[in-house]
Order: C-alpha cells, then structure tokens, then sequence
C-alpha cells in the first residue's frame, strides 16, 4: 500500500500529488494539519514538515528526496531529461520554488493567513504580508520571463520544473493573489499546467473554512 | 574549465568544494561576497546565491542541481548509494541541511554575525542570535542521535548526507559555536569526517577579519 500524509494547503505535498498523478499512481491519501505537528507526523518525519509518502513500511520524507525516488522508482512518464545539463536546469528551477518561492512568498503568505487561523490565537501580521506580496511580485516576473522564453519552464517539455512552480502558484491562486493580468506569459503557462489531468485532484481541493478565489478551478481564467 | 564561484563562508560553497575534493576533481575557484551580490552574480544565478559552477560555458546554480550533477557526471568515487530506499535518506537528510538546518540555524547565526559585519551597519540582533544557538541544541542532538545510529549520518557509508551535514556545522566551528561536549557521538562522527583527505582545503579556510576558533583545525578537539 501507499500512503501519502499530506494537506491541501501544503504546497509540498501538492507537489508529491502532482507527480504521482502524472504517474498514474494510486495512493491513500491522509490528511494532517501543518499548523498543528502531531506526535504521529513527528515520529515518521522529525522535521515534522509535510508531506509523507510510505510504501511498504518504508518511510520517506523531504520534498526533494520522495520527488527524486518517484522518478526513479517510477521512470515513465518522465518529469526529468535524460540530458545532463536539462537535468541540471530542471533541478535547479524546482530548488528555486520547493526553497526560495516557498522561503520568501509562501511562508510569508500562507502561514500568516492560514496557518495562523488555524494554529494560533493572533492575527496575520500585515507587515510580514507585505513583503510576503513584494516577493511574490519578483517571483511572478521571473516566471513570466521563463514562460515567455520557453514552453514550459526549464524548456521544450513539462518537467519537474513545472510542477515545483505550479504546486506554490496553486496555493496562493487558491487566495486569489495572484495578479495574473500583469503576467501574460505565466499566464498562458498556467493555463497550460492547470489543464493536465494530474491537475484535476488539486482543483478540487477545499481549504476548510476558505473559499477558492472565483477563476480558481477556471481553465480559461 | 571548471570555474566555481564560492565564498569560504557559505556553507553552500564548502558543501560543493567538499564533493569536488572528493571525485579529485580540480577548479578555479573564485570568490564573491554572499553579502554583497553583484550583478555579475546576479546575472550568472538570478537567485543570487552562491556557489555557481561554470564549466564548457555551461552555469550550475542551486546546491541540489550542482551535487546532484556532479554525482551524475561523476559517478566515482560516489556519494551515493544504489540502492533508492538509500538513496531517499541520503537526499531526506541533505535536504534537513542545505534547507532546514540553513534556515534556522545558519542564517540566524552567520548573517548576524558576518553578514551584517560587512554587509550593512546595523549590529547582530540579540534575539535572533539566541534564537539561532536555540535552533543548533535541537539540529545538535539530532545529528548527535543520528550519529549514535550508524557509522555515517545515513547508514554505514559516507555521503552526500555527511558532507552536506559538515559543510554546514563547519562553518558554525570556526566560530567556536558547537558545544561539542555535549555531543559526543556527533563529535566522533565530525572528527572521522574532518580527517578525510578531501576537508583538508575545508580547514584552512580563512574568513576575512574573522580569526578561526582554536579547535577549527584539530583533527583530536
């Protein structure tokens, strides 16, 4: 059996759901929330971070590591080049939103609107939002610039790469944050990801309490 | 040619230096300030951060597309093991270091106490710092725990998730910020790594202005 402990909100585990889905993999999915480690998720993950995938028994952690054995364990359909230096491309742009998007946009965005509903008594901190949008605003121009360069973003084919992008982007576009008119390229990007069918499932999803932005599930937005 | 931009503070950087120096690959290393990027950098990684690796005319950037490149380029002597429930915990605890360890601990740590030392006139903040040393007691005790497990962090052999754990805590060490005492098994399994061939470059590292701590180069601390 395979187990995926996730949440709709974790733009990791969006990420893991995305994959597999291109794979065409069957899994029970769980539900944990990340505002809230649990004893259970720390015990099979001590960096108590979501998500966890568990096949078997056996236990990986780490967005990079279960995305790495994914495509290793389950080659076809590729989300990767055989072409070291695409390799290199890819792996660099999923980094970037896996690390760098999730440090300066999501954290900022996401943990102060939902994770302090949920998981704490104070309100969102407006000055943390604000920069939160700021780098969202660098983050969106960068995309497009990808976007605008080439088919999908590390280059000719849908990688890795487009999915790390497109697990956060989901997530802020879920609120309705993203400024989609001001980035024309990313646009048509996303527009392109959001009407794979591995996207269908993430569509779906439902923040409890939040209600997706209107053009959420659009795929002509 | 291979050319890596680095900087002896980036524990990035050491982690990439230290996977080099151990294919016995050689470079022109040049060094930038992390606190400081400029727009050549900026144009060469548009992340900003250090190391890049240059060979062929080909740039690298990201810490995860560089090593994982290079184990791919390189396979020998590997970093790596073949085996992929393996290799998961070899990526899950790179990952815990480049990523978490980097965000609670080096960045509280190194940017307060060198990268605003050259980088801009404001002073360490207090409250961070103790923050930072709050967050190295917990990675401490479980690298500590870690190492009581197994010979190496992820098992029996060395790699990428000894090296990507050193780099990082070696830049800690030379400012003197490891308890050690209180990290027994931590301490044999950091004195093992110290002595490879590989981190002798490692250890004569200077940091501008910056006089290392005493034990920074025993191999017996």
């Amino acid at each position: 059996m395979v187990l995926l402990i996730h949440h709709p909100v974790s733009a990791h585990s969006r990420k893991i759901r995305l994959i597999m889905a291109e794979k065409k993999m069957y899994a029970v999915l769980k539900e944990e929330e990340p505002w809230k480690v649990s004893d259970g998720l720390r015990k099979l993950n001590p960096a108590g971070e979501l998500p966890v995938f568990i096949y078997d028994g056996n236990v990986i952690a780490g967005v990079n590591a279960i995305s790495e054995y994914l495509e290793e364990a389950y080659p076809q359909p590729s989300l990767m080049s055989k072409n070291l230096c695409e390799r290199a491309e890819i792996r660099r742009l999923s980094e970037w939103f896996d690390n760098k998007f999730q440090r300066e946009v999501y954290t900022y965005i996401i943990s102060e609107k939902i994770y302090k509903r949920y998981g704490s008594v104070s309100a969102p901190n407006s000055r943390v939002l604000t920069a939160g949008y700021s780098n969202l605003g660098f983050h969106m121009e960068y995309l497009d610039w990808l976007a605008e360069r080439n088919n999908y973003l590390a280059g000719d084919l849908f990688s890795l790469a487009d999915v790390s992008a497109a697990a956060q982007i989901s997530v802020i576009d879920y609120l309705g944050d993203v400024a989609w008119n001001n980035y024309p390229n990313a646009k048509i990007w996303y527009a392109k990801v959001k009407s794979r069918p591995s996207f269908k499932d993430i569509l779906k999803d439902n923040i409890k309490g939040i209600l997706p932005s209107k053009h959420y599930t659009n795929l002509d937005f």
